[in-house]
């Protein structure tokens, strides 16, 4: 039995997520799912059943710059056959950059040892039409240096209670943050998160709180404060899927 | 009465081109076109019939950085609440990125001194989910140091006869090339062309025979031949549209 890994990159805009979810299909009336969308072809190629796991479930709307994932497989056909296959046949939003062999008891998601999200703000007086389903487009000031500053009290281990979907609580939303990263880059303000794992919607309601604090709504110490009151309804709006990205999943090495 | 010129984004992918030319039209089921769409929403703002005169047609599926265009009105609007209300009701795939009041005698196309348009490969074994409309995605080995040689012979002023879309003839196809650039920037070859004018589809047929040098199909001196033969079923095929990006129109100072 072979165990195959995929490095994915996908548009999320038209899914309804990495797998359907309770929540998402409640929103939306996308009901396909990027998991789906890829075992069937996997299925079809291989000519068995492919069950493809993922370092973790995106939301719906939310994209890809590389998802990992790792399916079992008794075909013997070559990687590179399969790569070109693979893409040949999926929709043009979704994209396998890289196939390899790995040890078979490697898995995408208990392996997973921290996952970088990245969520991008086009922070100007218009749109970018080329740009508009992968960034939030945000028009109005945003103080991008008190948003930095506020943003450090996310590092470390904190219960994330305060930035868990309101009708999705988990019993235990204790995570770490290894980093984030605020920084503006010409008309974008980029916001880099890195955690050994994500509360659902964590990203974005972080975001959408980083956006109220840097539009002057939040004072200074709101973050510290929220993690410390624990309470979803204190925190700003989830921020929108568009401009959300998955953009690394991490491995031990080796 | 007021002249007013608008510096335009748009994603040409759902349009007939800027304006709709028979030969886009044999082509494609698409028949919105661009200038349509800002001239009907212009229209309704300013509450009079307005004409947008562009530096030049983009074809069906060409996309602009930064077209240039100018209209004139009686209206009183501020630039400001213009360009707000232009943005707020235009779709998403066009963006006027600014908006200026200009001499009254300035014209958008007979003005222009040259034009620069920007052609993009992504030229790796696989495609990118996000740029799949704006790129052309060719997967084969391409020899950039040839196609570097080769684009060199185009500068200058030539008859451009052989670039020329074999059913749209215009008598005279001399235009000055000012610059030709192509370079790889990791995945992507970027090919820039200015010039103070482009006979129909010459830019993706410059494109596409620089593609066949690149894969060995046309030698060295190809170029120079071609432009000596006039001949435009000697010439590469036409490049496909989603790649162009009108990307700049130049006008002189003051």
């Amino acid at each position: 039995m072979r165990n195959i890994k995929l490095i994915i990159a996908y548009d999320g805009t038209n899914y309804a997520g990495w797998q359907s979810q309770p929540i998402s299909r409640k929103n939306s009336s996308k009901t396909k799912t990027i998991q789906k969308t890829i075992e069937s072809i996997l299925s079809r190629v291989l000519q068995e059943k492919v069950v493809l796991i993922a370092s973790g479930r995106t939301d719906a709307g939310v994209h890809a710059h590389a998802q990992t994932a790792n399916f079992k497989t008794h075909n013997s056909i070559s990687l590179k056959k399969l790569k070109k296959a693979l893409n040949g046949l999926l929709p043009e939003d979704i994209v396998v950059k890289s196939i390899a062999s790995i040890r078979t008891d490697f898995h995408a998601r208990f392996n997973c040892i921290s996952k970088h999200y990245r969520y991008a703000i086009l922070n100007r007086t218009y749109s970018d039409p080329f740009l508009r389903k992968y960034v939030y487009f945000y028009p109005f000031f945003l103080d991008v240096s008190t948003m930095k500053k506020e943003a450090k009290c996310l590092v470390g281990r904190h219960d994330f209670s305060c930035f868990q979907a309101s009708d999705k609580i988990k019993k235990n939303a204790v995570r770490e943050i290894k980093k984030v990263l605020v920084k503006r880059s010409n008309d974008f303000i980029l916001i880099d998160v890195i955690a050994d794992g994500f509360v659902y919607n964590m990203v974005r309601n972080i975001v959408g709180t980083l956006i109220e604090i840097g539009r002057g709504r939040f004072q200074k110490g709101f973050v510290r404060m929220l993690l410390s009151e624990k309470n979803r309804n204190l925190a700003g709006p989830t921020a929108p899927a568009c401009g959300l990205m998955l953009w690394k999943v991490n491995y031990a090495k080796g």
